[in-house]
């Protein structure tokens, strides 16, 4: 139920599988997060050819510190969004606009990256460029802790072993992290390197910290498959 | 049945399951909707680095009108295809060759997009501009009316609690779509931001107008399924 | 059997399901045929901003000439890929790399695309230009006719009730469009306009005329399955 | 189990199922071998339009040489992934991140292709342009290992009928690979055209040489479904 194989199969009405939403989704992330590269630039050929290519490489260092904070971040997102709708047994209408509030950010990820690639060591307008960027993190936090309202408001979206009130509570210790991106956007005015040193540092401890969905459903050690009483 | 799983199974003989038709459109729309982003341009850094960059992206302000524009547009596009082939078991070779003449349209919109956020503030050219965007819309609207003419032409493309007479019905309701885009290329000649703005009013309209397709089949509350005698 | 739903259960050693080759392929095929609308320029404002854009545009029309060309030639052989692995069942690594070769020409068509734009009125270098696009064509076809030999070569990579005799059948008239791409390659020297019109008119016979895959599985008028006894 | 239709059935706490990963990766590969494209550069119309667009495009043989390997390198790796995931029944979030960063790594290349397309025969700098190509080789064959070390790491994860053991065996063997590849770095600072020559020969080597992935599932003559007792 609710897998690709019968897409239209008998559901409540206005409720979709999630298979179209995930392969939609994976597409523009993938696609996000691969577009990166393209703002990583090859220094023009110098008429001596006398060596200068290391330098002119490391001069272009903020491009790839940006580009893997960037791709870091894009990435953790994917890994959240898949462990969210690990969760979701069928989407309505309204879960697919909050999905696609989420994708436009993440696909806008590459100019703000770009931006401050370009702008990192540019004194003034390097703290205008760091802003923009932790506000496009802030965005997509916001989009995130939204998606996964909508989400938990109808206990028929989600599947039966996953404990929505646990779900809630975990969604406003995930809700947190949306001050801390607001407080990088302050920081900004201070350092635009030390705004992305600390994006980087809080994708890392993403990394670490797993979306915490609660789930009952376990497969017992013989293999076989157990449910918790508390929740079948 | 009809689904990836069994993708050359027992069927009626040229007839295909819809599954790679979808992933393909998603990957085409999951593109097309990703590829804007490469139009939000990063402005050239001044040489003085005195804190010009925030007057210099805000005089880009029409890429971002009609990026997010486009974007909320083809996303559209992209839960009402979702929407339609909810209802579709097999697709045949009009169906995949119609679908190619939507994806045509949606590949091709982040040109017009480009054109217009270049030349929007651009006097006696922004007309020209804002009327093929509009006749791009126009276009968009009536490949996925032939789509879902193509459709619903053959009982047997459709899963058996659909009502094809009521989807033939509301293609009618949605073709009215067609004649509004039709007068925005007239609006075009008048104002380039105001016909801008009235997509996105029309986009957003869409979003609360769902794509009345219908159907009866239905779950009981007690998550068992129940199909309307009428219909199965 | 052969699904993505159990991708590691048990097959012939060194088979796999075509799930991931059909995604994987879906996914170039899908960038492939929307990058070429990264090709189509937008005219640089003229400082005046009076008019010009119209013109401006038309003088353009090889652009949207080849880029209608090479889109419906990309779509043409996702349909044909879709049509061939339809009749599908397991692949083993020979066609992995057999399909990689298509996917190699695929993925090029975007170069022969914008250089026949660049080239196609610029007198002797047209002629040039037309004869590569003719001969990434002629790869193409080749490619695609090799993919096929190499599935056919194995009935184990087939579905039962596909008659892998006809479709080598059916292979010796695809291979005749071999012969017609080779001619085009001489054309091109003659006239470049005359080169890509004849790949539309071809584009536009191969929508017609269907890959004649040869298959007897079939549904019943009521909805049954029902399979001719001869292939069973 | 472990497909794309029971996304939310119960699995171990902390697992999931392999679909998304791989549609995922799927997008970043096509995408990444896709984009390579882009580097083809068709060259400026000369005024004179006088026939020598063969000779310019000639003059770009290191574009395409570097394009053809990078092109068949990427296809090899996906090759290779999927031939490993075709082994693996579940993930959890260590090897989710083992595979974002092959995917890294992926969607990086078409960087170094293009510096080494620029600089192939650009005299002092050619040798640091083909050691960060050489780098980026080696750090993708260091991650694809690492992802098997995490994958291999916990049996739980792979099908039933996988011997851990000869995987890790093969891994060792592969692991070999690595040494090759950091000769490769030394090369480019003696020649940069044979260091891309040397990584062409590499990438035809790994496709007749497969990664051994040990099995013992195999489906009998007749068509049944058979498993060597030891392993059932």
């Amino acid at each position: 139920m609710g897998g690709r194989s019968v897409p239209g199969g008998p559901r409540p009405v206005g409720l979709m599988a999630t298979s179209r939403l995930e392969a939609f989704s994976d597409g523009v992330f993938a696609i996000a997060i691969t577009l990166l590269v393209l703002d990583l630039a090859v220094p023009a050929r110098s008429p001596s050819g006398s060596g200068g290519l290391a330098s002119a490489l490391g001069r272009e260092w903020p491009s790839y510190f940006a580009y893997l904070v960037s791709f870091l971040i894009i990435g953790i997102i994917w890994v959240n969004h898949h462990t969210v709708f690990d969760t979701v047994r069928l989407v309505d209408r309204p879960v697919l606009f909050a999905n696609l509030g989420l994708l436009l950010v993440v696909s806008a990820l590459p100019f703000p990256t770009r931006l401050l690639a370009e702008y990192l060591t540019a004194g003034a307008d390097s703290h205008v460029a760091a802003a923009i960027y932790s506000a496009a993190m802030l965005a997509m936090s916001l989009a995130f802790s939204t998606l996964w309202l909508v989400i938990t408001r109808d206990a028929r979206l989600l599947h039966q072993h996953i404990d929505a009130a646990s779900s809630r509570a975990a969604l406003r210790r995930f809700g947190l992290g949306n001050v801390f991106y607001l407080g990088t956007i302050g920081l900004a005015f201070l350092s635009a390197i030390a705004t992305l040193a600390v994006h980087a540092a809080l994708a890392v401890y993403y990394c670490f910290n797993q979306l915490p969905v609660a789930r009952s459903g376990a497969v017992a050690p013989d293999g076989g498959i157990r449910r918790d009483e508390s929740d079948g």
